[in-house]
């Protein structure tokens, strides 16, 4: 049991790997507001034993679950890791069985057949099921009160693709949930299976399509009538895999496809707007404009992971790896298979969100975290070499960024917008966020008030420990909770471990 | 919740609050021993609530217990708050109730009746049982294998002091428990309870006693025909509490006295040695040779506690506070009431320990935390302004004394000597230590052999966490654990929440 002395390993990104709660958090700034009532869920790579391989890349860890759960004032923490098909059995052999990311080849024999996925990154409320997610696999229904693994969810045997993305969406308007599986008929192949399913969770309307060509399809965008796939050129290839080289590659001489496709139609052909190659991660938000579409999303001109390497064997070049908050805008009333890209914000940025009751239609705000300074690969505890010492939040009407420095030698994690309860305005709520304190190796539970970015905190809770780096997260109100509380009698035992 | 902006608050000394565990510990430095299995115990204070008077002293925190289970060179780490009454009480209201350490005089009204105790000092397993130790109060027992809290135990009602030390000696040859309660009629009442319970756990002898004055009795000493009370003038005071100042004080105006008496004799006089004013906390160990009697200490000319003042005002004196692990002799073949002292080691050192197989009878071997430099009442994460950076054992046959420096920016919490597995010689082992490293912010487990304490560690295993400074703990061995768990199934239900 011993991790590799490389920074994926180290300093803030060691291992965590408790399971246990912290009750009553210490506010040690401010007053958490009596009105936010809920609870905040992210969740994150951990992993539970060193790489089988020796080393391996930070997004393969065992997906571990936080809760910070809000009531009247106080704070409960609580962590627990989702006992997947992956995490149990290396849990029973004691030891690793699983490879390199994605990466089947390079397993112990003895985990063959076994689902791979982490759910390591991110957490989803929909049908009154709580789901962890990880695009390569199916999602893992979680309790949401004890975090107590319940197992894999396939929607009553509906989903017949072998993966599920780790970023639906939600209508604003209906409660659809609208999601995909990219590598739907196994890994590197360039299927893709869409799904929609009502707001009780059942899944009413499915549709498969090919993308041009096989890459990692990390997030996608849905507005009213539309969805959109972005094909960015971070390839993947079943041959690599087999030659236990890495999943993805960036290939900067394939183009950009964004694939459009009216929602819940069963026929209309595919339609393939094509650009230059630049890489896209993250989605803040799409929404349509008399026949345009628009489509807001962290973009840099090259592949934002170190780890995945150029297919050339040219350098990493942490400069044009940088995003920035960028909106594509696709017209469908033209003819020609062009779109453009106008630049948000001239501070890069990443891990977009927004208020989700604007998710899918025309908004106003978005909330990231950004980057001050230049980027520096040897900065501890990134993933891609960025530190993110602001939260900002966009105004779409006004192009303005208000910005909140989250202090010296510290990094926030993804800002999560909450709507104030009884709020009538888009922007009125809370922004939360974890952030890493690398002098003092802990975290902070840092809150502000949503249309006061920039200004004092309204509350700073400590942790007695360190987090490292999670990826997304959800927020559930406390009428949401109270609704699960009320109906969770009737549910399976939960997975045991 | 907001924890006050001091050092007995922040950096290391942060409150822990956490609950949960590790599994399979990394081990990031040489191999945990197949033959050392069983589980590792440490209780220390760390408050569930602020202050309720805005500011305290290290020792009054809420006892959090640690366990470290070692099985075929794995270790698995939990800790769990004791459920003591107090810490009951508090966690329903939701806010501090209990004033100020040992002065009941400074609680909330509705605290009244409540015990005080925080079972934050010691572990003890005997008879069966595991308890939780505070010298104010009565044992708490907890469940060995979850440290979930089965309650307050006081021996079926055999124990009629309103206290028990937390350091109670078990006779190595007869398994027999010697312990004592001080303030037992209350507290700052001068009188002593003096108890033997059988290898079962029932009191089997019982006796009274008054010291000369009202003191801090943290420990005493037993041989195999001999009991010794050493009384130290770190004095208590009924007016002083009623007056909301601190528990203790110190009082150089004050002897030492050494209270002898035969043990298991209802009737023989106590003979009271005396000396000059010193400060005594921690027995190493103590045996008879010839009608004289051994006892060794940890000593220093003047109180350790920088937080309990001199009773005439004078500052602080952080070098006459240094002790040093030192014999106290006395002879109870000869008339006079004298008794010598002679200092064992020149390093400085506290938290003495054995092989407890030796406890009451001659012994060559002792273990302790100890101090390279000079006192520095600014340092982080003390008690008293010393940091203890070397593990040491002395050889009271050769006046050997081996250490193990743990580090820069490193500290070491009490060191447990673990007798290897069929050991045939007193110092074959192991020897146990966490560390503070103050860097990092985090702590090791470190495991020495005992026999090359000052060679390197056989393994230095890593949490992912911060274990703030622990008092003291014990060793089951996994026979003691199997023994348990098989007669655990008819023991009561578990104090919840």
């Amino acid at each position: 049991m011993r991790f590799p002395d490389v920074p994926t390993f180290r300093g803030f990104q060691a291992p965590g790997r408790f399971e246990g709660e912290v009750r009553d958090l210490e506010v040690v700034q401010g007053e958490v507001p009596r009105d936010l009532n809920g609870a905040f869920y992210r969740v994150g790579p951990d992993p539970q034993y060193p790489p089988l391989l020796g080393n391996d890349i930070p997004l393969n860890g065992d997906g571990m679950v936080s809760r910070f759960h809000f009531e009247d004032g106080r704070v409960d923490f609580r962590t627990r890791w989702v006992r997947t098909p992956k995490f149990l059995a290396e849990r029973a052999a004691g030891r690793p069985l699983f490879g390199a990311y994605r990466n089947p080849f390079t397993d112990d024999p003895s985990a063959g057949g076994i689902s791979r996925g982490t759910a390591n990154t991110n957490i989803l409320w929909h049908g009154g099921r709580m789901l962890a997610l990880k695009e390569d696999s199916h999602p893992v229904e979680i309790d949401p009160i004890t975090l107590e693994t319940i197992g894999p969810w396939d929607y009553d045997g509906a989903l017949t693709s072998a993966t599920a993305t780790a970023h639906p969406k939600v209508d604003a308007a209906t409660g659809t949930l609208i999601f995909f599986g990219y590598a739907a008929r196994g890994e590197t192949t360039p299927d893709i299976a869409y799904y929609e399913a009502d707001a009780n969770g059942h899944i009413v309307f499915e549709r498969w399509l090919q993308a041009p060509y096989s890459s990692m399809v990390h997030d996608f965008a849905v507005t009213e009538h539309h969805i959109v796939f972005p094909i960015v050129p971070l390839v993947s290839d079943l041959q690599r895999l087999k030659d236990g080289g890495p999943h993805f590659a960036w290939d900067p001489s394939k183009p950009v496809y964004l694939g459009v496709l009216p929602r819940r139609d069963p026929e209309a052909p595919v339609r393939w707007f094509v650009g230059d190659p630049r890489f896209a991660s993250h989605t803040m938000n799409a929404f349509e404009e008399n026949g345009r579409i628009h489509l807001d999303m962290s973009v840099g001109d090259s592949v934002v992971f170190p780890f995945f390497p150029e297919i050339n064997g040219a350098p990493f070049d942490p400069e044009a790896a940088v995003p920035y908050l960028s909106r594509f805008t696709l017209d469908t009333t033209k003819p020609t298979d062009d779109f453009t890209q106008t630049r948000l914000s001239d501070v890069a940025g990443e891990f977009p969100r927004i208020n989700e009751a604007y998710a899918t239609r025309d908004y106003r705000f978005g909330y990231l975290s950004m980057q001050s300074g230049i980027p520096d690969p040897t900065m501890p505890g990134s993933y891609t070499g960025m530190r993110f010492d602001l939260i900002g939040r966009v105004d779409h009407r006004t192009g303005a960024l208000a910005s909140h420095y989250v202090g010296d030698a510290s990094a926030t994690q993804e800002p999560m917008f909450v709507p104030r309860s009884g709020a009538t305005s888009e922007g009125e709520g809370y922004v939360i966020a974890l952030i890493n304190r690398y002098a003092s190796m802990h975290s902070d539970l840092l809150i502000l008030d949503a249309e006061n970015v920039d200004g004092e905190p309204v509350a700073t809770l400590t942790l007695p420990l360190r987090l490292r780096n999670g990826l997304h997260g959800t927020w559930l109100d406390s009428g949401q909770l109270a609704d699960h509380e009320a109906s969770r009698t009737d549910r399976p035992e939960q997975a045991s471990s």
